[in-house]
């Protein structure tokens, strides 16, 4: 496959937004990426979006979202992988434009999910766990992921407050990012004290929902001039996905993600890097339990040791992984089926050297994105590097 | 992009499996495809589901399948493209291992939708049509098709009984399959006669749904010997998609489907052939206007000359244009995200010289199938060739 590159990024502010539909924030998203990188029409379009169907009663996305911006005709699809869609959809598109299948393509990832009552939503999210063996017995998407921060908690013998630096890290990052959230500071204190949801997990380790789009427009590297807009070029030096069980009991450890680990692994051997070399993460901190189990998996810290990352201050702008520089599914917001759109942008953002107050001073080169959909059964790394 | 075969297929009868889940039913043919083409493992799995949220509280079958079938930890995503998202999962695999980034893949189309009662199933299949200007006004699905049919009879003169022989045909060919929904042959007298359910549009004018899992294994084509177990070596010639706007209202010609012609044009081109090298045709006949539409859209009839096709005896399996051969979608039945892996399954059967009492005696060499999502809103062509 021919090398691809990142040509133009677009999003919408992660929000409420009641009075847009499906379409129209995802053609802000496709119209700002297709502005930014100097194009009009590509050959086909790649949509992210795991809840159209049961929140929005629309599916078929491709062909609505091209009609809606000017692209009528153009091959069109929608990629579902629950919360890893937007990640499944950028390796679709990477898939077509590297095959030579196409010469451009739109990646939009998508989700509108607070027009509907809570209990809907909660219903939604939770067709990301098995429905047989999850779901049916009553438990909520986020109560998956608390039982496994208890069982971590209990394995490894951290304490809740061994958490506090994954959130307050990403509030603080998102102060900076128009395009985030929430716009909050918080503290060790506030973390501690925050309203449980579904015990461990209290409302400063979940992400909050939101409605939001971001796209990527991709273009063959060789079609892409260094130095364009005096922007470095952003390649995509590797993709990979993998998958685990979907029902988190069978797995054979329910405290290692087994497709972060190996979607990471044939990531680094794509672009012939190791974590060291990678200047900024974007992981998908959906619970702060996942911040740490991600870190792990991609080998930035041993097995049961994720949160001393936080707590070593390795995480910030300034440190040996920066992580959530735009605020993270945390602070940013989680727009499901949208998110790993935006965390691909976000890396890019900070290798063009475009994030703003948010920029990692020493300006990366290489980044990562990993985008998890379900609590852990479909993992998508991808790396970008700055040429 | 290097050639891809087909090694293997599987499917299970389209019925009401209340006894089979989404897993069971897909992982019934995944088996029976890898056993046809003797394979035990693949690199990927890509799933063509369209319904599997609302109906089933089902996502991510992409792990929840390729773990099931013994394949933990492969690449593995949904595509959705509305009752498209079978065709539309072929071409992503097709994509995979054509591009050279996997050696071999499934491509699994499912669905289950007898277990819901009526108005849900009829509500989730409206989110194939444009949700704020077409479902929310009140149209169903078959009311959509139903206002095309009668301008198709208004504008080109034709009367309803001059489309029997779309459904006539469809249902003579589903006595030889054994996996077809509805196994009674209908007459001219049965058609006219049957329940109104959106006028035009009859109970005989109209696909059943239903619950199935179709699957096709693919492999570099190189890989494959001709001759292998006394077979021709079935290759994919051509894959192209289309779309066009959502809401019919919102086409230039509603009698046309712009996204068929447009994707069976590119699809010609790419495999060096025209509609008069096509042997044997598998169209999206979920509607007796949309055979009617497939035909013209597609080169075999004039546009507003469709009908004529079945009038003149030209679509039986001794036709000049077989169609339908195992059923169709009106006979084998329409298990909506599943239906353009049968429909491919059926023209590889057709190909490879087994399908049985319902074989087009002159064996053919070069078949095509074409998937409609929506009411024509992403149209997928592939064709076939014997080698």
């Amino acid at each position: 496959m021919r090398d691809v590159a990142i040509l133009g990024i677009g999003q919408t502010p992660i929000a409420e937004h009641w009075e847009k539909s499906l379409r129209v924030l995802a053609g802000e998203a496709v119209f700002a990426a297709l502005a930014d990188g100097g194009r009009e029409r590509v050959d086909g379009l790649f949509v992210g979006n795991m809840l159209s169907g049961p929140l929005n009663r629309q599916e078929n996305l491709g062909a609505l979202i091209s009609d809606w911006v000017g692209l009528r005709g153009v091959e069109a699809v929608k990629i579902e992988a629950a919360c890893g869609s937007g990640g499944a959809a950028l390796r679709a598109g990477l898939m077509a434009v590297g095959s030579g299948a196409m010469e451009s393509a739109l990646v939009v990832g998508v989700e509108k999910m607070t027009e509907t009552v809570g209990p809907q939503t909660t219903a939604a999210l939770a067709t990301a766990a098995d429905a047989d063996w999850e779901a049916a017995m009553g438990l909520s998407f986020v109560a998956i992921n608390a039982l496994v921060m208890r069982r971590y908690l209990h394995e490894y013998g951290w304490q809740h407050h061994d958490f506090a630096a994954f959130s307050i890290n990403a509030h603080a990052n998102a102060l900076h990012n128009p395009n985030a959230r929430l716009h909050d500071a918080i503290t060790a204190k506030d973390y501690s004290r925050a309203r449980m949801v579904a015990d461990p997990i209290n409302l400063l380790d979940a992400s909050p929902i939101g409605d939001g789009a971001a796209a990527l427009l991709l273009v063959p590297a060789e079609q892409v001039t260094a130095g364009e807009r005096g922007r470095p070029v952003i390649t995509i030096a590797a993709s990979a996905s993998a998958t685990d069980s979907l029902a988190v009991h069978d797995r054979r450890d329910p405290l290692w993600l087994s497709a972060g680990y190996e979607s990471a692994r044939r990531a680094y051997q794509q672009a012939g890097v190791g974590p060291t070399d990678i200047q900024v993460f974007e992981l998908h901190d959906a619970f702060s339990i996942m911040a740490a189990l991600s870190l792990e998996a991609c080998g930035f810290a041993e097995r049961g040791q994720g949160p001393r990352l936080g707590l070593e201050n390795a995480i910030g702008l300034t440190g040996r992984v920066p992580i959530a520089t735009g605020g993270g599914l945390k602070a940013r917001g989680h727009p499901v089926g949208a998110t790993g759109v935006y965390q691909v942008l976000e890396v890019a953002q900070q290798l063009r050297g475009e994030a703003g107050a948010a920029q990692i001073p020493s300006q990366p080169r290489v980044g990562m994105a990993q985008n998890i959909g379900g609590s852990g059964a479909t993992i998508l790394t991808h790396i970008l590097r700055a040429n």
